[in-house]
């Protein structure tokens, strides 16, 4: 039995939106989630606890800012992510992969891996499929995704039908790689401290081509992983197309599995991912655009550097119940963004993954009570353009 | 009754250190006390809350900030200072005296008042007594700070006398603004809500000349006042030459009224200043530090960005209970430094106030069990080199 197990409860009757429960050995996570990323080991101006109150499941952490700081044996020595950070629930690392791609000229693929120069301080690197899960094990996250290649877009039909093949072999290698090394502590178990505790999940490719995507999801699915994910969205691509192709890609998925969408967070969204049947999101977005003072509420996004927030004294979104809003007012956020004060940044986070968190949760109960498009439309009504 | 009082529950016996609460309409002060500072009423990289855990009883604000940013006025609309920043405990505010001298060829001063340029946009101000009390009157802060003018060090000892004789004659017109204000209100009163909620402190000058030093002590005690600041210390002069200052100062302050030091927060300057009979202290230094990397600890500094500690899972300082020291090794602090993590200023600032507070906590409790002298003698031992 994989480390990691779904359970899948319902699914929508009018819409593919499913719930389900994905089981690591930290704990349970309900889905469909948003989970928050902590790039570096930290969900950036959060303590821990507050990222739990707020009700995040599991965060994301990222294997190639961890392997280049603090260096991932490191991590190792202070007993993994999850003691090194301070924070006891499910942990999901990237690959490295979707990073070093980005990194444009200071990169450099071969059927080996990635030659890369760090974005730190130019240093070389390399990252292969087995080194990828070297790290990631050293980390020891829950959840492990494989090393991929992630095409751009636009990009040729030959380049992303060659760089789907080579996700797969890679694939292989780094569940090879995985096997190897779970075997080597007894085998993958659900109880945390025996046997190896991470599972791996497969990223599918092929861009925007159906056939393409089509072949790399069978090559991915015959892995029999216990979760797969759909990369390459997301990239630059009109989000209507980003739609067509995620419609297309869970059907070829298996039912019985998490099902998770990389780097995807905003609102609408995560809305069309649910109903496309996407369990699993993270983003960047939420923490990203909260330091520079832009807030997501119930009626659509709030620009805090506004003069308009001046002498406003009342909170950020009047129907929120988060700490930010029980406590400040727009004036006074705006004040604190203004003065580049590091409680701004604390504040207007705590607020976005506070409100994504929860209409998670709101998404969930929707689709447990049978009225998921309903409380999508509500949503959008209230949001208004996105 | 001015809406703050203090009673002296005891004195060293074989030093100048004492006991006592000072009284405010927002609570209880235990003395000495150190004061972490809020200077854009906020408490860098700190919620509330926060502060008010690890022991903080009040913090300090700044007029000539708030002033420009986001306004007093803001301030005022919103409630005034407690209720704009969620802080429900004493604030005493300075008087942006400091402040304005601080900008040096950006303002000029005069007998009305000091003119100049804001630091943020080179706008163009003046600050007068009176507009020191407009201002703290719309911030609403339990204890103000009469306007002064801080003499630098060195300073000719024309200068000095001059310059403390315009303090007392600024100290006169703070206070008959400060009466007017109280009054339209019907007097100050403790009660909070009722009447006037705040209190006028004097700072005394002179410098480093003794005879000066009494004089200006002399001006202002005639003046009757809740409470007495020594200013003008802390800039620059060698920390011996501050103690002898210090000492003298002290004596020519009435004995039940409370004693305000400002700018001081090493370690060795708040047990120096104790030993002298001063109850109240301020500093950004454990804030600012803090953001930089450097913790007080019980065996003395720590540069966190130190390569020793890369590899160190031990905590900060294993003597203390923080929430920094219980959850997270030097290893993790320094990795948050190095990578520029707002949590690296939450947590290391966190620390450090911590360290005050319950430095000064332990102080008032060496001083009710009559061993002061031996508390500060085995801090000095552990603490080592300032």
């Amino acid at each position: 039995m994989p480390a990691v197990t779904f359970e899948l409860h319902k699914t929508d009757t009018r819409t593919k939106a499913r719930r389900g429960t994905v089981t690591t050995p930290h704990g349970k996570i309900e889905t469909p989630i948003f989970m928050p990323v902590g790039t570096a080991a930290t969900v950036k101006a959060m303590r821990p606890e507050e990222v739990k109150e707020l009700g995040a499941q599991i965060i994301l952490s990222n294997t190639y800012h961890l392997y280049l700081r603090p260096g991932h044996e490191i991590v190792r020595e202070a007993g993994g992510v999850h003691k090194f950070m301070n924070w006891d629930l499910p942990v999901l690392t990237d690959s490295g992969g979707f990073q070093v791609f980005s990194l444009g000229k200071m990169r450099k693929i071969s059927e080996e891996g990635v030659k890369f120069q760090s974005h730190i301080d130019g240093s070389r690197h390399m990252i292969s499929p087995e080194k990828s899960m070297e790290i990631q094990h050293a980390l020891g996250s829950d959840i492990m995704m494989a090393f991929d290649e992630c095409a751009p877009w636009p990009a040729e039909r030959k380049y992303v039908e060659q760089s789907l093949e080579l996700t797969t072999r890679w694939l292989k290698r780094c569940k090879a790689e995985h096997d190897r090394y779970a075997e080597s502590l007894g085998g993958e178990s659900q109880i945390l401290g025996e046997g190896c505790n991470q599972s791996l999940f497969g990223i599918m490719q092929g861009g925007t081509y159906p056939d393409l995507r089509k072949r790399s999801a069978e090559q991915v699915v015959e892995m029999d992983l216990p979760g797969y994910s759909i990369g390459g969205l997301s990239v630059g691509e009109p989000k209507e197309l980003m739609y067509e192709v995620m419609d297309e890609c869970v059907d070829w998925l298996p039912k019985d599995k998490p099902r998770y969408l990389m780097g995807v967070g905003s609102p609408d969204c995560l809305f069309e991912g649910v109903e496309r049947g996407i369990d699993m999101f993270d983003c960047v977005l939420p923490t990203r655009i909260a330091r520079h003072g832009m807030a997501m509420t119930s009626h659509g996004r709030v620009n805090i550097k506004n003069k308009q927030y001046e002498r406003d004294f009342t909170p950020l979104d009047p129907e929120c119940d988060c700490y930010t809003c029980r406590n400040y007012s727009k004036a006074y956020l705006r004040h604190l963004f203004k003065c580049d004060e590091i409680l701004s940044a604390m504040l207007m986070t705590n607020h976005n993954l506070h409100f994504l968190v929860k209409t998670m949760e709101r998404i969930r109960q929707a689709i447990d009570e049978d009225r998921f498009p309903e409380y999508k439309r509500e949503f959008y009504d209230k949001y208004g353009r996105f």
